[in-house]
């Protein structure tokens, strides 16, 4: 196994925060109701931000933070289902925007998975070339996909982005790693439907870009495949839940988290939870939650930890790291 | 240097055929003005097809070419740049479609050298993996982001899809690839610009889903940059101009081809052109190219080819395979 060493983590995100009593004067819902049900207090909703220009604030902070020089960068990966455009890709803005001229830069899409299924990638292309440096993001300004008219799903997500710089030399390494795609069960979470104008006699729906979720199929999903997922890479690394020091969940609903830690018999304190002030980032919630556990020096060097996404694809993915 | 062999190729194209007289009869042009700029005749235009339909079709003609069982297939990437949905990502509706339950699907933005990217990191996690099958396709419906009433982009682009089913096991490989990106020209061509509801203060422009494009800038770029690259991945596979078969480039612009050639002192004819079918087809028509080729028995066992794409980010990517 190659090394996988994160040198340095960071994240962005809005200024204007989002309490969910201003959503309750724009909508029917309550704070108490959002709550409960979520775990969620406010969000943070990007005004004058955008995702390109989150990403960005992430990737100068890695750079900064780690010492490094943006020519240095062989690899960007930005996950992410909320690209300012089709073209560019949101990475190869943050390529431009850093000066990494020297950098390989995409995005992929894995929705609320994007962060595991980048590092994964990054994890192999790092293994394909000596001496290399990777920046992987999860960026999203989901606040471009939010009906602000339909409060079962506008209460949910939020803005942001978060990311680490990893290098294969040093002594962190990717333990194992399991993800599945389950296309079948997509149609339960949709956003972002576009289609093309009707000149050559398309018959279709309308373009849609909002949020459309079964929330109950979604959270039986996660509640079901998550557990299994993070199960079987533990035994693939051939370990316990006892020799992790925490499990880095996508926050997509506090009660998901929970429900998976029970599953797992692990005491819900190594599933740490940040989605009270953030509200489901989808690819950015892991690593928004990672550098946040990193500056509170949570996580030591040899502390091996599980990052978990899930949702639209649907999709699972774990990776079990050293740090 | 390990195992990349294609198995298979295949394409997919919508069945309404739209002419440049066609266009004559909705806008301000022509087919002598189009065809003299671009090379362009005709492209396909999705009406009941999308983008999905497309890349599923083009993946259920691979299993069947190649005799695979969709359950042996490890890893899907579609190269997009025009995907149904935000989410779910069109691999992952593919992998649910053909049935593929063991694949790990995401797409990859890198616009019109999706193709060259995807096969590039689809080379990446197929050495992570022993005996390990891949699909890699790049699958547009461009005129989901085309504006009919701007005749300087809207007699440019069509929709289609094209793919091939790649083996780690078996005699082909990759003899070099040579991939950049030029964030820092990205304006020279945008689509798809996605931006939020103006719920908390957003003062910003207007969604704007069309191609706007500064054509000049574009074919300056490709003429200088791409000839570069094929060049510096021929003199890291030790090759020359006059080992490769065919070089089958980004089908952008008939001129800009057929200057890559002149500027490589190569004669043209090695530099196969089917734009005047179905236009500039994004991540899509390298694969819809190399499919034709293999149809028409045009590649043997043993030929080295050259892909190379070029395009939105900005970005180029050139990959030397032999088959």
């Amino acid at each position: 196994m190659s090394s996988f060493s994160i040198k340095a983590t960071a994240k962005a995100v809005p200024e204007k925060i989002v309490t969910n009593d201003d959503l309750a004067k724009i909508m029917d819902t309550s704070d108490e109701w959002i709550s409960r049900r979520t775990g969620i207090k406010e969000r943070r909703v990007a005004v004058s931000e955008t995702t390109t220009s989150l990403c960005a604030e992430v990737a100068s902070k890695l750079l900064d933070k780690s010492n490094v020089d943006a020519s240095q960068i062989d690899f960007i990966i930005v996950g992410t289902m909320s690209s300012d455009y089709q073209t560019p890709a949101t990475a190869a803005a943050v390529q431009g925007i850093i000066g990494a001229n020297n950098a390989i830069a995409f995005d992929i899409n894995a929705a609320c998975s994007g962060f595991v299924y980048g590092s994964y990638t990054m994890q192999s292309l790092l293994n394909s070339k000596p001496n290399a440096l990777g920046i992987v993001i999860g960026g999203e300004q989901l606040s471009k996909l939010i009906n602000w008219h339909d409060r079962t799903t506008a209460v949910l997500f939020g803005d942001g982005a978060g990311g680490m710089l990893v290098s294969n030399q040093g002594s962190g390494e990717v333990l194992a790693s399991n993800l599945k795609t389950y296309g079948d069960q997509g149609k339960a979470l949709l956003a972002g439907h576009m289609i093309g104008d009707e000149h050559f006699g398309k018959v279709d729906d309308q373009t849609d870009q909002y949020f459309h979720m079964d929330g109950r199929e979604v959270f039986n999903f996660a509640t079901k495949n998550v557990p299994n997922s993070i199960k079987e890479a533990l035994s693939e690394a051939d370990l316990d839940a006892n020799d992790v020091k925490y499990f880095i969940l996508h926050q997509a609903n506090a009660r998901i988290v929970k429900n998976v830690a029970r599953k797992m018999k692990v005491d819900d304190q190594k599933f740490p939870i940040n989605i009270d002030h953030y509200g489901n980032t989808a690819a950015a919630s892991e690593p928004i939650l990672l550098s946040e556990m990193m500056e509170n020096g949570l996580i030591a060097k040899g502390d091996i930890i599980v990052l978990s996404g899930f949702g639209g694809g649907l999709t699972t993915g774990t990776i079990i790291l050293r740090y």
